[in-house]
């Protein structure tokens, strides 16, 4: 098989290197790591099992290479990964052999090695681990602080002061401002009996994790997903958004299909009246990239296997009142979903 | 006129609001924000002058929006904006109106505001700051340290713990290892008389800073590029480095070719016999993106105008033995360069 392969994390995963301009190219039995200068040292020590070539224009280095490759009747790309721009440069003159084949690296990443499990666990952990310190630094002396200044404590907690990448830019948003799903961070100050969500995770040997909580801010606080709100409105959705979540996982099976998936979640929350507060899917994979595939939507008939590794995270979202959200990042085993980091 | 914009940071450019799944349209005086369900309550409040549509599709939403708008004679894109998967989708059956425009947005933003410049020069000023701070964190006591813990110390210092984000994740190399014009951290030692090359910058208000320093570590340790080392050979090299890096700035003026200016760097290294070793452009432009135009280099004939912003950064590597490279960012003001936040 022949492709060609853009994407920095794509290119991880098939030589265990990759810099932010770099094309690696499988033909049948041979693979080229393609950059530029400022990357040739790295390249020749860390891509394994690839011929380096070096060149100011990577592109037009393996439009070239193919022109001089001629026995080549097919090769695949992945349309999501090229530009136009460098995908018209990139099929100058050689239109005819290239074939499209959307999310091809994700669909070879869809299931993941016992290698990656351990570090995506190991994420996960660490991640857990950060969120318990996040909250044990919001004391009650610490309420007053607005969301732009937790969020900068999420960022420190969560990279363990800079040790480690974060996955994404923490989500930390107080009360009403939760209700956005991917709020950025405002001056509200936090008080007492609020709710906090908290949506943050890092990157330990460039695999991610990725969890949700929301939390009631009192002298009991903790990062469980048993919470107790002073609001009975806002008890009521927490534990229905805890109940779908729950359900979710211990229902969970390798066989289902991932719309079924999303089904036992949303079921749960349309019945009770809310679906359409719950905007987004219910799950995403995880690993290199944040969101990787399977995708657990209504739309998406994946069938469910061993080794991958998702998150459920079903929420309500009830603009200018409040929002909830709980997600955990899960690995298919021996047919059942277990909570990565538990 | 009208166009599309699905860049982050060319959509902030036009209505001061961004997320990271948007699309921009212009059609004649009317702007359209397009997004999905979990930005719509921050896209309506802070997307200025805007209608702001919401779906879970945003590329199929501006396919129909499109099509709804009967008197399209012309759209503008970007092709390195798009990927072939999102351009084919845009334009199904309306392929005809769209017109490629290579750094449309770019090229709108080469000549900086007063008010981007503001913040360009208090990113510059920041940066400059945290150089000053890292490196009175390398005292005697702290040699000994890695170049992943330098790393470390590095991002902390240049995110003042988180409160902005990086341009990048700052290059911290020592001796041979700043060979590597983009090196990633090794468990190399620093020691003294080390050199020491740190390139790094952070964000303030969205846009860039970027400076670049190669040091002597020593008792006299600081961030000027007035720089004392103990080998005759390196000396040499760094003040090469240095003259062509001041010369740059002192001789830089509107009305001059990007490729002349790139000439009064590159000359001076390639007279002095490491032309071969000075294996990148000369500089790049500085805004939102870390990359923006004017490019430096040899094949650029852009004329520089006051208001524009870029790196001047030459250098020369040694595979094995050493790299130098010094950075400032400059305004061009009244003609002149200026180095931001000097």
């Amino acid at each position: 098989m022949n492709y060609i392969l853009k994407n920095e994390n794509a290119i991880y995963y098939e030589c265990g290197y990759s810099c932010d301009n770099a094309i690696f190219l499988r033909l049948g039995s041979e693979a080229f790591f393609i950059t530029d200068g400022r990357y040739e040292i790295e390249a020749k020590e860390y891509a394994q099992n690839t011929t380096v070539l070096v060149d100011r224009d990577i592109i037009k280095a393996a439009n070239e290479l193919l022109k001089s490759s001629k026995s080549i009747q097919k090769l695949i790309f992945d349309p999501h990964e090229w530009s136009v721009a460098d995908f018209s440069k990139l099929s100058a003159g050689y239109n005819d052999i290239f074939h499209q084949d959307p999310d091809f690296s994700r669909k070879k990443r869809i299931v993941k090695t016992g290698q990656e499990i351990d570090k995506l666990s190991q994420a996960a952990k660490l991640g857990a681990n950060a969120f318990d310190n996040f909250i044990s630094k919001i004391d009650v002396d610490l309420i007053g602080l607005d969301e732009l200044t937790l969020t900068y404590l999420a960022k420190e907690q969560l990279s363990y002061s800079g040790l480690y990448e974060l996955s994404f830019d923490p989500i930390v948003a107080i009360n009403s401002n939760a209700a956005k799903p991917h709020a950025r961070p405002t001056n509200d100050v936090l008080k007492y009996k609020d709710l906090l969500l908290i949506d943050a995770g890092l990157k330990f040997e460039r695999y991610c994790s990725d969890r949700t909580r929301t939390i009631c801010i009192n002298d009991q606080m903790q990062s469980s997903t048993n919470q107790q709100f002073n609001s009975a409105k806002l008890q009521r959705l927490y534990d229905i958004v805890r109940n779908a979540h729950d359900e979710a996982i211990s229902q969970l099976r390798s066989g289902m299909k991932a719309f079924e998936v999303d089904a036992i979640a949303r079921d749960i929350i349309t019945r009770s009246g809310h679906g359409e507060y719950f905007v987004h899917s219910t799950g995403h994979g995880v690993g290199l990239d944040i969101h990787e595939l399977p995708v657990i939507s209504s739309k998406s008939d994946v069938i469910i296997e061993d080794g991958m590794v998702f998150t459920i995270e079903p929420g309500i979202y009830l603009p200018g009142e409040f929002g909830v959200r709980i997600e955990d990042t899960v690995v298919m085993k021996d047919g059942k979903a277990e909570i990565l980091g538990a």
